[in-house]
């Protein structure tokens, strides 16, 4: 028998769960899972006789060293700021540990002492990061196997509502953390390098200056630009490249009428509107316009925004409902808040919805002399509310990863990220048989 | 004999250690001027016999203690975040104190400490705060008094060039710090009420929703809104009035081309630009436009932010030199810095120029049934580039109301800044000798 130790059993956890016991029998897992709410840990479990629910404080320096012994493997899909207590603990007791997190310098500081201890930890394991590493990098080895010199490298990731459950103007539902979509994009400029030049978006202009692909089967998206694409470099160790870009994908059309709230000041999360409780959603509008007694909410916002009368953006504004004298009923509130609140009305996931993960990246390279150019591209489907496609793209790269390494497959020591091909090759593999299959286009 | 410890004698105390030099022998006043920077108070001391320069670090209790020995009043022109520990041993020692910075909550609550002590603390009396709240409260009071009800209050100030001194495009110079200029604005939204509603203007809007204002003699000027106006209800005690707005002058035409580098992304302050020393200021403005190999960067920046061939605030932009191929040469500068420096080549003052400070209030209030209104505006005029009109509106207040205060004219005692009649009566009619005259006009 292998023992498991689950750390966290929220929503990003059912599908890497459901893996773990579907698995269990055959691979002889026993998997223990632990989470500060024990209705949530039992709900996953389910009545499986393979694994056990169980209440569990993983910052309480004790319990987690009592919970650790004997551990094959420890997943923690804690948040990022919590890994570290457990991870030294893992070191102590030889344990390897998989989190999907992004490696932070307390993490990467940690790596000798995981080699000298012979474990790995594995991390940026999920969807992004995680499968954006293993797809790029793959494509990334193979030009430079074929002597190809690269040119550019361009990704786009979004959390998107799949097509069959696609019925607002918007073609947008939250498929992830509301308030993470509101604050998208804000604080310092977003960077990224193109023809060797630095290039920098501020936030109000990020989601004007968009670019727009398409993907095969699934029609037009939009990118806006990610933070900061620049440090991929050094990940993926490209750094001399010319080009490299990251962003976030939307339907096409989005992005242009999003840009009317960032323009209003209504996704700021700074301050707190006065007398916000009493407010319709209405006065939110019209708070951040000029008084005239004489003009409409409506007229006032289509004159300040220059929005023309024919313009399909005012559809995607009056569909939300922005205009209407609904209450806001939130204390102290910041427009940020009060903006998610009218958004959660009409873009919540309805009960039978589903979700989709749209991946996109373009290489370009010179192999003899020529210009070359490759697309590799996936879309997924979630099958429900709780094996979304989020859930299972977070949980199943996880599960997987956690059986190689489990099996000796993945022998890799010290603190690691799945850009090596003996990690990504076996995963990448594991992953098409549920359906997490990308397609290799050769455009040029 | 009465002792005066000036602390600080930087650019703001210029005018006002002149005055006390200048007053000294009819009144009897023995003058010390303290800076960390020995030259700089010898400077401002000059070869006066009333006057003492000398090496003073007000932060070192054990020099602050024995310099404060035997004062009849102390003036700190220290950082407002310094005035605190000066201010406690002045209780400590029954000195009066005053100083031209805002009331910090910490300040406020020395206020029972300094009665019980039988000392002032005068704050807020240089030209904003000061003078605003001098010149604005003066007619508050006289419209209640008269029995008028107060509809509206708007008040803007400016640090500007003399029109004798305007020769260029901007109408602007720098007449005080330039980084706060190139980062004026950004944070929270400004607030305000109109009509009893409250408005919020976002960063990305704020150099686009000015109000245009004209003072007799200077011709028309925009104003931008401040940070916060709502703060002035409670300190002119206005809690119920409809509309209140604060704001900065600026000549006509200024926010629309500032307007240029905030949608640039070219005044954010929160991150470096890579290889910015070796930028030329060119490359600058195109690190913020897409990559384009067929266009200029001129062409770009109109086309991207719909600059017409025929709008005048290109001719603006042309004469500050971005296009040109001059070396940024600053280290790991962010963006605001550069452009600082871009100004600074051209906005700052020439050896003859003169700065000019204008300040405009406008009321309306209900009188006897009928809707009233009263502009009351200031315009003065510096000397040169020591005796600076924000030199001489800062300090002369200061100077003045320090010999009110050594006089027993002013007798309030504790935390106080300038609104009450009995403060600004006798400190306005002083002023007046100076030039600084307010000029009162029922419009209606």
């Amino acid at each position: 028998m292998k023992n498991i130790l689950v750390i966290g059993a929220g929503r990003s956890s059912s599908s890497m769960i459901k893996y773990f016991l579907e698995n269990a029998e055959k691979e002889k897992w026993n998997i223990r899972v632990g989470d500060m709410n024990l209705d949530l840990a039992q709900q996953k479990v389910g009545d499986s006789k393979y694994g056990t629910a169980f209440k569990f404080d993983a910052l309480n320096p004790t319990e987690r060293w009592n919970e650790l012994q004997g551990k094959d493997i420890v997943v923690s899909m804690l948040p990022a700021r919590f890994h570290l207590e457990v991870v030294k603990d893992c070191i102590k007791l030889k344990i390897n540990i998989i989190t999907p997190s992004y490696v932070s310098k307390e993490m990467q500081a940690l790596d000798q002492e995981a080699r000298e201890a012979g474990i790995i930890i594995m991390n940026e394991i999920g969807v992004d990061p995680g499968m954006d590493h293993m797809s790029a990098k793959k494509v990334l080895d193979e030009i430079e196997e074929a002597g190809g010199v690269l040119d550019s490298f361009e990704s786009f990731t979004g959390g998107l509502v799949a097509p069959e459950s696609d019925d607002n103007p918007w073609n947008y539902k939250f498929t992830w953390n509301p308030r993470n979509v509101v604050l998208a994009g804000q604080g310092s400029a977003a960077k990224f390098i193109q023809k060797g030049k630095y290039k920098y978006i501020p936030y109000t202009k990020l989601f004007r200056r968009t670019e727009i692909i398409e993907i095969d089967g699934y029609g037009k998206f939009e990118g806006y630009a990610n933070r900061d694409s620049l440090k991929y470099r050094s990940v993926y160790d490209l750094e001399n490249i010319p080009t490299i870009y990251r962003g976030t994908l939307r339907k096409v059309g989005f992005c242009r009428a999003w840009n009317i709230f960032v323009q209003l000041g209504a996704t700021d999360d700074s301050y707190v509107l006065e007398g916000s409780e009493n407010m319709t959603y209405r006065d939110f509008i019209n708070s951040f316009l000029a008084y005239d007694p004489h003009n409409s909410v409506e007229l006032k916002l289509r004159h300040f925004l220059k929005i023309d009368q024919d313009d399909y953006i005012w559809d995607k504004l009056v569909w939300l409902g922005i205009f209407t004298d609904k209450k806001v009923a939130l204390k102290n509130a910041t427009p940020a808040q009060i903006l998610q609140k009218i958004l959660e009305d009409k873009w919540t996931l309805k009960e039978d919805d589903k979700d989709m993960i749209a991946m996109w990246h373009k290489f370009t390279y010179e192999l003899n002399g020529e210009m070359k150019e490759i697309h590799s591209s996936m879309v997924y489907i979630g099958t429900d509310q709780t094996y979304t496609a989020m859930s299972d793209t977070v949980g199943l790269p996880v599960g997987i990863c956690s059986k190689m390494i489990l099996d000796g497959v993945i022998k890799r020591k010290g603190v690691q990220i799945p850009i090596h091909k003996e990690i990504y090759e076996p995963v990448m593999k594991a992953l098409e048989k549920y359906g997490m299959i990308y397609t290799e286009k050769q455009v040029c």
